[in-house]
C-alpha cells in the first residue's frame, strides 16, 4: 500500500478527483484513493469545519467549496444523502460534462419511486451519471477488497464515463462489473439493503414444518408414554425425537422442491402452450426451488449425523446391555433373523446413497461449479439425479416403515414416517404419469414451442430446441 | 422487470433489433429483450402467419418480411436454422455492414466440418457475424439468468461487433465472455451439446472396477461360505460387501490419477527432453486425473459412511450381544490384547487422515478455490498433499490387512483388498525412485526446458523457470 | 487446436507477434500462439544456435537478431531474466511505441527495490510496457487453461497497450484481469512467489497448539496411568488423546478467530474513534481471521468423525462386553439414570448444531459464495452465526465437563477441556458487555464515522452508513 502510494505520487500523471461531502463513506472512500495514487479535494457545505479529513499521502487539499472542487476534477463523487441533492442544480454549470458517480443507498427500499441515480441525472442532464461504489462499505474501503466485498457493480448511460469509473475501480483493487445502463441503478440500489429475500420464504416454511412435526412427535411419544404407562421419556427430545424431524422435514422439503415443477409440466399440457404465465404463487415457489432444496439437504445431514451418534448414547448402551443381560438372566437364546438383516442394512445402504446424490445436488449448485457447466448438464443434474434423489431417500422411509404400517396407532396418530410419506409418495405418482411415453411427448412439443393452437406454423416449430 | 421495461420504454434512446425466425428461440429472446426495453422487428418467411408473438410491452411490431425488417435494425439476431442459411444471401445488401448474431446451434456434434457461424461469415462477407447466446436454454432467456445460465459466451471477428453484442447482453442480465476471433465458434457451437464428455472414461473406469470387485467378493465370501458351509450369507451384500468394494475402486482410481504422472516423468527422461509430445493414450489419460481424482474420493465418502453405521447394523449388534453371552455360558474371560488397540486404532487414525488430505483435495479442486491459487500452491497441494494422501490410504489399507497377508486363500482366491494394494505400492514405489536425488535433479532440468540434444543453448535455459 | 489453427493460419488478417529468448518460457509460449493462428517471430542473442523452436504451425521464421524482429512485429515479448534487459537498450529505437509484454518473475521475493515491469519501463520510456502472463506456468501455455492457470493478470499505463494483450491472452484461451496501472506489477510480480502468505500464521499456532496440548494429554492420561497404576495405556494415543487434542484446538482456534474483533471494539471504543489506525499486531491478526477459522473448522471436523467411529474401536467393545460380564457374574443390576440420559444427548446434539453452524460459516466463505451474497448477508454469517457457533461450541464442552470441575486433579493438572475454555468464555464475557445497550448505541455511532472529538460536523455523520 504505502510503497504503492509514494509511487504513483512520484508519478506525473496522478489524477485528481473530487468528492461531495465528508461523511463517513467520503471520508473512506478519500482514503482508499489517495492510498491508490490519487489526489483528492473534498467538497463540503461548511468547508472550514469538515472535521478531520484522510491525511493519507499529505496530498489533500483542505476541503473548499463544492463550486471550486467541481470546477478542479473532472470526476466527481457524490457522498450525500438524496435529500441533500437539491442544491446540486446551482452547480450545473460547473457540473456539465462531468463524470458524477452516485454512491448514495436508501435507508429502505422502495422509498422513491425513482432511483437515486437517475433522478440525479435528471436534475443534472448534462452530467454523466454513474452508478457504483454503493454496494461496498465503508470498512471494505478502508480495508481494501475482501470475501463480499471484491466487486463494484456500475451502471449509467454514458459508456466512457462507465470506463472511467471502473479504472478508478480496478486501481483501487476491486473487480468493475458493468450492469447495463442507468435503468439498472434501482436494483444495485436494492442490493445492500436484501438480507437472504430469496431464502426467506423457504426458512418459514422449515420452521413451520419442524416446530409442528416437533410437537406431533413429542406428544405421540413422550406425553402419550407419560399419560398412558406413566413412564418418563422426556431424555428422548434432545436426540431420539430431533432424529425423527429431522428426515421427516428433508423429506418433505425435498419433494416441495421438485412438486412446483410437475404441476407446471400438468398446466403446460392442460393449456397447450409454454407462453402463457403460470400463476404467481406457482412462479414464487418455482423461485426458490434451489434454496428449499439447499435446507433439505441440511437436514438430512443432521439426520445423518444424528443417526451416527445413535450407539455412542448412554442410553442406547445402557439398553443394550440390559437386553443381553436379560437375556443370559432368563436364559434366553435369540436367533439371528435373517429378512431383519437384509431389511434393515438395505435401507440403511439406500439411505446412504440417497444422502450421497442428495449431496452431489448441493455441490453442483455452488456458483462456481454451475458456472461450470452446460446447461444441458445441470439440468441433466439437478432433474434425473434430483428424482433419483426423491426416489432413494423415499424408499428409505418405507422400508424403515416396513411392517409397521400396520401396527395400530396409539390415540389414532399414525407414526410421523408416514405422514412424510404422503406428499414424495404423490410427487413420484405425478412424475412417474408424466413420464408416460404419450404425455411425455406432448409435453416435450410444448416446451420445444410448439402450441395447441397454432398448426400453420408448425414447420418452424423444431427450430433450435 | 415491468419497472424497469416500461422505464426504459419512456426512454428516448430505445434501440431497434431485429429478429429473423419466429421459433421457441426467436419469440424467447424477444420476450426478454422487450422486457428489458429495446424495441423488437421479426423477420419471417410467412410474415401474416408466423403465430403469436411476445406481447410484453406493446411496442412489438407486426412480424414483417427478411427485406423491410433487415433495413430497420443495424443489430440481427438469426433464430434459424443452419439449413435456412442460403435464403439470406438474397439479403447481402440489405444486411452489409449489420452486426448478425448467430445464435444457431446444431442437432449433434461435427455434422459440418465448419461452424455455423464461419460459413455465414463466407456467406454474408459484408457483415460482422458475431456467434453468441447459443449456449444459453430458451427457458434461461424466458425467465433470466440461473444457475449454468448467466454466462453469454461470444466470439467473433469485429471488435465493435462484438462490443455491441456484449452490451445488449448485459442489458438482459447476463455476463458477457469473449472467447476471442470467430474460429473460436465451433468450441461455443459444441458447447451446449456436451454431457460431461471428460467424466465419460472415469466413470466407466468406476462402473467397470466397482462390478468387477463386487462379482469377485460375492463369490469369496457369499457363494464360497454358501458352498463349503451351506451357509445363508446374502444379507451381507448390502452392507459389509458394499463395504468393501468402495474401499478398493476409491484406491485403485487414486492411484489411477497419480500414475500417469509417475509414467509422464519416466518417459521425459528416458526421451532427456519434455518437447516432445507423450503418446495419445497418455496424454487423454492425464487429462482426466481430476476426474478420476473426484470419483475416487466420492467411494472415500461412502466408505467412510458405511464404515460409520457398522454399529447400528442389527446384525453386528446380534453378533457383540452373542459373543458376549457365549463368554458368560462358556465361563471364558477374553484378555484385553494392546496389540489389537493399538493396530485397530491406528489404522482407523490413519484413515481419517488419509480421508481428511483427500477432502481437502476435493475442495481445492473447485474452480473458485483454485481460481483464488498461484500454480505453485496449486501444484503444492494437489502434488505434495496428493501423494501424501495416497500414502496415507495405502498404509490404512496394509494395517487393515495386516497378519492377514499370509492366511491360506479360500479357493486360491486372496482377500480384495489385497488387489486394491498392487496398483498403490507400485506407484509409491515408482515415485521414490523418482524422487532419488540423482534422478530427481535431471528430471527438474528437463521440466525447465534443458534437453539432452542441444549443449550450447544450456546458457538461456534457467530463464524464467 | 489442430484444425483451429489452420483455420486461422488460412486467413488473411493473422497477426505476426515477436519473441524476445528461447528459454522454456518463450518456446512454450511460441508453441501456443502458434496453435492460436499467429504467426511468430523469435529474437535471440544466437540466432543461429537457439535451438528447437516449436513447429506447431510450419510458420514461424528462423530466430532472427533482436533488431530484425523487433522491426517486424508491434507487440514483443520479453522471456528473459531481468538481468539481460541492459542490451535493450541498444533496441530503443526499434522498440519505439511497441507494445513489450514482461513476462519475467523474480527468484525470490524483493530481490529489487522496483518491479521488473517498472525497471523496464524506465530504460525505454518510448516503449508501452505491459505486465502479464508472469503468473502462467510453462506448462498451462503448453496445455491450455487449467484450474489454478484460467486468469491472466495484467498492468500498464497504456490503455490500448493492455487491449491488444488483452486480445491475445483471450484468443490464447485464458481469462484476461486488468490490475490497473503498472505500479501492480510488484504485486504480480510477488504472486507466483506466493506460499499461502496469510496461512503461515494460522499454520502455526495450530501446530504450536497441537504440540502443546498433545504432550499435556500424553502427560496426564499415559505417563500418569503409567507411574502411579503401572499400566499401559499408550494405546489411547492414537484415537482416544487424538480425539481429545483435535477439539481442543478447534474451539481455541475458533475463539483466536472472533477475539480480535471485540478487542478493536474495545480499542475503538476508548479511542472514541474509528480512524486511527489498530496496532500492527492486531492489523494482522485481523487479516488471518479467515483461516484461522477454517482450520478451526478442519480440526472440528477430526473430532467429529474421531468421535464417530468411537463404537467400531476393539477397546470400547471389550470394555462394554466386560461391563455386562462383570455386572452378571457379581449380579449386580445398574439402574438407568435419566439426568445422565439427558445431560449425555444434549451435549451431543448442541456439538453437532454448533458443528453445521461452523460448516455453515466455512462453505460462506468460499470465494464464489461470497461473492454472490451482499455484505450486509455476509457479515450477518460470519458475525452472527459466528457467535452463535462460538457459543453451542463452548456449551458442548462445558456439559462434556459437568460435574467434572470439581474432581479432584491428577498431579495437580486440571483436565486438557478445562483449559481450551478459558479463552471461548473470555470472548463470551466480552461480546456481551459489547452488546449492552448503551456500550452497543455508542460504538455503532462510532462505527459510523462519528468522532468524540468533533461536534459541529455531526450533521453530516449519519450519511450513508
Amino acid at each position: 500500500q504505502k510503497s504503492r502510494c509514494s509511487v504513483s505520487f512520484s508519478a506525473p500523471e496522478q489524477e485528481l478527483l473530487c468528492i461531495f461531502g465528508t461523511g463517513d463513506f467520503g471520508r473512506s472512500l478519500g482514503q482508499r484513493l489517495l492510498h491508490s495514487g490519487y489526489r483528492v479535494v473534498y467538497g463540503s457545505r461548511r468547508p472550514h469545519s469538515c472535521g478531520p479529513l484522510p491525511q493519507g499521502c499529505l496530498c489533500v487539499l483542505q476541503a473548499m467549496s463544492h463550486e471550486a472542487a467541481a470546477q478542479l476534477a473532472s470526476l466527481v463523487f457524490l457522498c450525500i444523502h438524496r435529500e441533500h441533492y437539491d442544491f446540486l442544480e446551482t452547480l450545473t454549470p460547473q457540473l456539465q460534462g462531468k463524470v458524477l458517480v452516485d454512491v448514495s443507498n436508501n435507508p429502505k427500499k422502495n422509498l422513491y419511486p425513482e432511483a437515486n441515480a437517475e433522478c440525479l441525472q435528471r436534475l443534472i442532464p448534462g452530467a454523466h451519471v454513474v452508478k457504483a461504489f454503493n454496494t461496498l462499505s465503508a470498512w471494505a474501503l478502508q480495508n481494501g477488497p475482501s470475501d463480499a466485498n471484491r466487486q463494484v457493480y456500475l451502471c449509467g448511460n454514458g459508456a466512457e464515463a462507465k470506463q472511467a469509473v471502473a479504472e478508478v475501480a480496478t486501481k483501487l483493487g476491486f473487480a468493475a462489473l458493468d450492469k447495463g445502463s442507468l435503468s439498472a441503478a434501482k436494483e444495485l440500489e436494492d442490493f445492500p439493503l436484501q438480507l437472504f429475500p430469496e431464502w426467506r420464504m423457504p426458512l418459514y416454511v422449515a420452521v413451520g414444518l419442524t416446530a409442528l412435526i416437533f410437537v406431533y412427535v413429542v406428544i405421540r411419544d413422550v406425553v402419550y408414554a407419560f399419560v398412558e404407562q406413566g413412564k418418563d421419556n422426556s431424555f428422548r427430545i434432545m436426540v431420539s425425537l430431533a432424529n425423527k424431524v429431522f428426515p421427516i422435514v428433508s423429506l418433505i422439503m425435498l419433494s416441495l422442491c421438485y412438486l412446483p415443477g410437475v404441476i407446471a409440466g400438468f398446466i403446460q399440457l392442460y393449456r397447450g402452450t409454454k407462453y402463457r404465465r403460470f400463476p404467481d404463487w406457482l412462479d414464487r415457489w418455482m423461485l426458490c426451488r434451489k434454496q428449499l432444496g439447499l435446507i433439505a439437504l441440511g437436514f438430512a445431514f443432521l439426520h445423518m449425523v444424528y443417526t451416527l451418534i445413535i450407539p455412542i448414547r448412554y442410553y442406547v448402551r445402557f439398553r443394550l446391555s440390559a437386553n443381553t443381560i436379560s437375556q443370559i438372566r432368563e436364559n434366553r437364546t435369540s436367533v439371528f433373523d435373517t429378512t431383519t438383516a437384509w431389511r434393515t442394512d438395505s435401507y440403511y445402504s439406500i439411505g446412504i446413497l440417497g444422502f450421497s446424490l442428495f449431496l452431489l445436488l448441493g455441490i453442483t449448485s455452488l456458483p462456481s461449479v454451475s458456472n461450470a457447466l452446460s446447461w444441458r448438464e445441470f439440468s441433466f443434474i439437478q432433474s434425473k439425479l434430483g428424482y433419483l434423489t426423491v426416489f432413494f431417500c423415499t424408499l428409505h422411509t418405507y422400508l424403515y416403515g416396513w411392517s409397521g404400517f400396520l401396527r395400530p396407532y396409539k390415540w389414532y396418530m399414525p407414526p410421523a414416517y408416514m405422514l412424510s410419506l404422503v406428499l414424495p409418495s404423490v410427487l413420484i405418482v405425478l412424475k412417474l404419469l408424466l413420464l408416460l411415453p404419450c404425455v411425455d411427448r406432448s409435453l416435450t412439443r410444448i416446451r420445444q414451442g410448439w402450441e395447441r393452437t397454432d398448426m400453420q406454423d408448425g414447420s418452424e416449430k423444431p427450430l433450435l430446441t
